[in-house]
């Protein structure tokens, strides 16, 4: 058997947890895997009333102190995109010592960098953990995937946006209330603004993205769009058309560029990302001549992030140290952005307007002087000189035509709120 | 950059062809992911008239040239479970070659052997390509999803049975008209016996078998059944009850052993499995505590499949060397085989009986016997004195007391062709 791989964890919260008791209770098969034994040799945890609930060999309360351990491998599992996550990190690679983390903000901000400096020493960098839980897309991405290139990948990516838009859509309630609920059973913080922002969508798409395009990941030129103005009734007019709205991540090579964003988007109801219910976490990948494939699992959670955590260790134990974006960092090219609005698509466009006579026409006539044509409009019930909602269904256009238009419409008296546009994403 | 990894290719039909086309297009990006340069040494084919089609280095007409070739990596394509490939990766690896093979039949019957073969000697045996195409479920179990254990995997993993219950549905003809559709669209073989009888599906069953609970795969002691006996009624019933019929292979744990059988089932619609259409393959993996994954994707034709045998020859330039099944072939353990029958689930049941008085009481009575009890009950139509299908749907009950009570109903002259189960799989 060859020698021990000692392992120093940094943060125990779930998922910290979760990698202690999984390594401790799965010892033996995980020690037949590694073919070595993987030995937790520090802990490294400010919360000294943990103390008691881990049986560990050393408890370190310096992140200092990890990065100088005896440890073969480094798990950072303290989260922030900078701050002593990024410390330990660095101080970990420069020590020599492997790195495994769950720490999207932190790879999506500093990860190529950290490839680089990883790569300089031979060191692995892995982070499984960070995209999608339990789902291994980042290897299938690293390793599998991308052997004849990629042309889109598409993720719902946070569990907890997807659930608030399904109980939106199973309970007709509107998303304030939901989002509460979601608080009170612990799918959403008490801050939830990363999750339904967009934010943490964005950290992970920028990951996949550097992973199916060769690109350093990149958040700067990422456009990020939140729930939180979905309304029930969008999600109601979506079923009637027989779509679904999703939370998704989107990026897409384009003959300008990459096509990467994170937005609300209408998915046909029956395919696989329209059918992804609750808290979990998907990713669909578009590879041209070898086809479509489609990722579903768990997105978060102590054991499904723990295993992927495990995963990676396992992986390093067993010598399988590679690139951590697939390819040597520095290959990785900077991310060109498709031009800003160039994406093209159907739209759904829902707008508040008063019920006075000639509203549809100035509508309808400021899209078509952006060229934007109608496939379908409902306007339901009347209420004369009140508020009433028509939804209209674009042909394709580009959404910076449908943006242009907007604009103008929102300048209207008759349309008392901002108009909502959701893109169609046909698969 | 390292030195290059010299590959031999034998046999080039569709995937091999694929794979040196693939190598040859994607050179470039290849080799950044490996790190150094994948270079074909040298292919063999006893088709001559092939030669013109390929410019590669040196033509080889004999395998036992292939193992005494100067490649660092065979890759195996000849296919059939003994002869010429199995000669072949025997030699190769005792010559000190890593494999790679798509094979699925010769890794089913010998793969545990061979794993042995290539440990001994620090070599690599890949077969990412043998099982679901291009979905990297061989890796996902291999090295992710069996971190704390798997449950249960359920795969649709034939193209051509799920091809042609998906025709059967929605054109509503039967079997033996639907395949010679798909012979003549190339979906079926000319000789379809392996895929419609369930051989196929049984050779990946009892690799993803094997990778998923570290046993030897077997195929001894596994029920194989296939779609032969599918009736377009069946179909009709399957989705009035909001099922569909799915080919599947089933491997689960149970505490007397494992349930691995290749049988057509109920999959409920709108579930993952459940809504694989055409000639995709889908794989359903539970994992207990970390929660159901689900993959998807194209599971053959030639980029697919070329796209997997070239990730496992990346994965060996990257010297990512680990034993076939995820553990140490030693440690593989014989499957020990669940009791026959003891499977439990509900049953849909087909009876064609005459329409006469005291059928129906028959049938209920020779169930209730094997204290089999009915949930619901379908009599489409009467014909007095002609045949009539009786359909029903049962509690949940094991495959031996059904299958007890079918063949005592079978034995009525009121029933005029063998009763039809199918099992339900919830999901």
């Amino acid at each position: 058997m060859n020698k021990p791989l000692k392992i120093a964890i940094a943060g125990l919260g779930t998922v910290g947890g979760g990698v202690v008791k999984g390594l401790q209770t799965h010892a033996k098969p995980l020690n037949d895997r590694a073919e070595r034994r993987l030995e937790i040799e520090a802990v490294c945890e400010r919360d000294e009333t943990k103390k008691r609930s881990f049986d560990v060999k050393t408890w370190l309360n310096d992140i200092h102190a990890v990065a100088k351990s005896d440890a073969d491998v480094v798990v950072e599992l303290i989260g922030g995109e900078g701050g002593p996550a990024l410390s330990l990190v660095e101080e970990a690679l420069k020590a020599g010592k492997h790195v495994v983390t769950a720490n999207k903000a932190m790879m999506a901000r500093h990860g190529a960098r950290l490839a680089a400096l990883a790569e300089e020493k031979n060191l692995a960098l892995k982070f499984e953990a960070a995209v999608a839980g339990g789902i291994p897309i980042v290897k299938a991405l690293r390793e599998n995937l991308t052997v004849s290139g990629v042309v889109a990948v598409r993720g719902i990516l946070n569990g907890t946006c997807n659930y608030i838009l399904t109980q939106m859509e199973s309970t007709g309630r509107p998303f304030d209330d939901v989002l509460k609920d979601a608080q009170a059973l612990g799918y959403a913080e008490a801050d939830p603004t990363l999750d339904v922002g967009g934010g943490d969508t964005s950290h992970k798409l920028a990951l996949l993205a550097g992973l199916a395009f060769g690109v350093a990941p990149d958040l700067d030129t990422m456009p990020v769009q939140g729930i939180a103005h979905i309304m029930p009734d969008d999600i109601a007019f979506a079923r009637e058309f027989g779509f679904r709205i999703k939370l998704l991540g989107i990026a897409k090579k384009t003959p300008q560029g990459i096509d990467q964003r994170v937005q609300p988007a209408m998915v046909r109801a029956g395919t696989p990302l329209g059918d992804v219910d609750g808290v979990f976490n998907a990713v669909a990948v578009d590879t041209g001549a070898a086809g479509p494939f489609f990722f579903e699992g768990r997105g978060a959670g102590e054991a499904p992030t723990a295993n992927a955590v495990i995963a990676d260790i396992v992986d390093i134990a067993r010598g399988n140290i590679g690139p951590a974006f697939g390819i040597p960092a520095r290959l990785l090219i900077p991310l060109t952005p498709a031009p800003s609005g160039s994406a093209s698509s159907a739209f759904y466009l829902r707008f508040q307007v008063l019920d006075v006579p000639g509203v549809l026409a100035e509508i309808a006539g400021h899209l078509a002087e952006w060229r934007v044509s109608i496939e379908s409009m409902i306007q339901r019930g009347r209420a004369p000189g009140e508020a009433v909602s028509i939804v209209m269904i674009t042909h394709e256009t580009t959404h910076a035509a449908v943006a242009r238009a907007l604009e103008t419409i929102a300048a209207s008296d008759k349309v008392i709120a901002p108009p909502c546009m959701i893109p169609m994403e046909a698969r």
